[in-house]
């Protein structure tokens, strides 16, 4: 399985000429995981090769302007482009008031589900589990996780035989991660009888957040982090006053969460250069760099 | 006087790599006018090098998405930088209750202006002239005539004298333009004690239409017509019946307006090339160029 990240939008709340307001694209065989979605995404989106038609799930973390003002459009878009898929979008409390008021501009001619939601599992199927997390913002922010072709071990037959768990329903229990109860009234794991559990692809986006430990619990072991760092750490008084992150702050989470990767976006306007962002998170983490609109990271599950 | 006019988005409905959506820059002296406000507006004005904070005025055409989506996250942008002039925003009814009802997501700190406004004259100062015409398309779109640096001819005391026009207030209404009845019943008409008047600089900007007269009516003489220009005659069923126009229709128009140059935009996505609509233009009237996202015009007035 091929699963792309796209950062298509890495600005804070105001664009710059180099950087669109926040978005980030995953692409999982295809199929499209957007996570916020700032004015100018669906261009970005077809810069980057991603057509506006294909299945998709949007994922919002707060109901702040700049992390949400490109769906309108993108609906309409999507309604001029004869899109068939219903989209799927989740967000916090207040996302569907945002979009349903804009129905009558946007016009959208497909099905549109729209999940308000808080911490926890948000959605699962075979191939992408994601999990919400509150973070610590000036408005309610679900930071994401996302795992991607996760799977419990290979069902091992001759394991199950050996514990004398009869071939039928219980085994079908265990291959799908249930304990059982045999007649002798041994309960028996599935870990037991099931080989190495594949972990797939975990990538977290923290969305707009100061320091939260909350952020720390769902990055464990992640590959890829992706974190707001709006401000460098001579402005922390600032970035704490108004809930972002310093680079600091997100290289903190990604050394205690042990992440392989840190990503730092949410960039504020006032650095043309980002090196003092860049060499502050390093000081801590090694693994870092900044998002640059377009720059891609590739995996394979 | 210097006026430059900055095509910002040359799309039509929907966005693609190369064209954002539709709004056109108006620069006059620093002071900026912008018609239309598609998604992406406030970013392509950065790239351009113009400021979301100095004193400006937006005309919308009409209320579909693809013409005023830009305008909710330019307030919010304009908030974050703290933008200080008051901002006036005029369009057809509708345009209120848009704007006022994202006013929870993009919380502008400022001034803000808002005209619901149908055709005649619009606006008008020392320096500018706005007048509207009612085009022919789905929603109610008006198209903008702006003149700009146009001034009645220098006053010639000599001339009033020689009428027996005494100097005192009749002399300040022939200067503003009126005319004036003097003692033994004559009228004097302004042009009598005037010099040559300065026809200044005139631009006009249809929206989305089909073709339409009134358009004819308001861009006599313009210097710059841009024109929607959605498809070429091939397709002409289609842009009729969608009330749009095609390149042949925006010719037409310039050549029975007798204007200096056309220039077509809203350009449907499917033109990868657009010599098919220059080509077909061009037959009809000889001064005319496709639009292109930053492509601008220079003026002295």
């Amino acid at each position: 399985m091929s699963v792309k990240v796209v950062i298509l939008g890495s600005a804070g709340g105001i664009p710059t000429p180099e950087r669109n307001l926040p978005s980030i694209l995953i692409s999982v065989d295809g199929e499209i995981i957007l996570l916020d979605c700032g004015e100018g995404t669906q261009r970005q989106m077809m810069i980057a090769g991603y057509s506006l038609c294909k299945k998709m799930k949007i994922f919002i973390t707060h109901l702040h302007g700049d992390h949400i003002l490109g769906i309108p459009g993108m609906l309409q878009s999507m309604s001029l482009l004869n899109r068939v898929h219903p989209l799927e979008i989740y967000g916090p409390k207040g996302i569907k008031e945002f979009i349903y008021k804009n129905f009558d501009i946007c016009k959208p001619s497909f099905d549109i589900i729209v999940n308000e939601i808080s911490e926890g599992e948000i959605f699962s199927n075979k191939k992408i589990k994601v999990i919400g997390a509150l973070a610590d913002h000036s408005e309610e922010n679900i930071a994401y996780s996302i795992t991607i072709g996760a799977s419990l071990g290979k069902f091992l037959p001759e394991k199950a035989r050996e514990l004398g768990i009869p071939e039928g329903p219980l085994w079908g229990l265990l291959k799908s991660g249930h304990s059982i109860k045999l007649e002798n009234g041994r309960i028996v794991k599935p870990e037991e009888v099931l080989g190495e559990p594949k972990p797939g692809i975990k990538i977290v986006y923290s969305g707009d957040t100061k320091y939260c430990e909350k952020i720390v619990e769902i990055s464990k072991e992640a590959d890829l982090l992706i974190h707001e760092a709006t401000f460098a750490s001579d402005l922390s008084d600032r970035a704490h006053e108004e809930k972002h992150s310093t680079a600091e702050d997100a290289a903190k989470i990604a050394k205690l969460a042990n992440v392989k990767k840190l990503v730092l976006t949410h960039i504020s306007s006032r650095y043309k250069d980002t090196k003092i962002l860049e060499e502050e998170a390093r000081k801590i983490f090694e693994n870092v760099e900044i998002a640059e609109d377009f720059k891609t990271y590739d995996f394979k599950v």
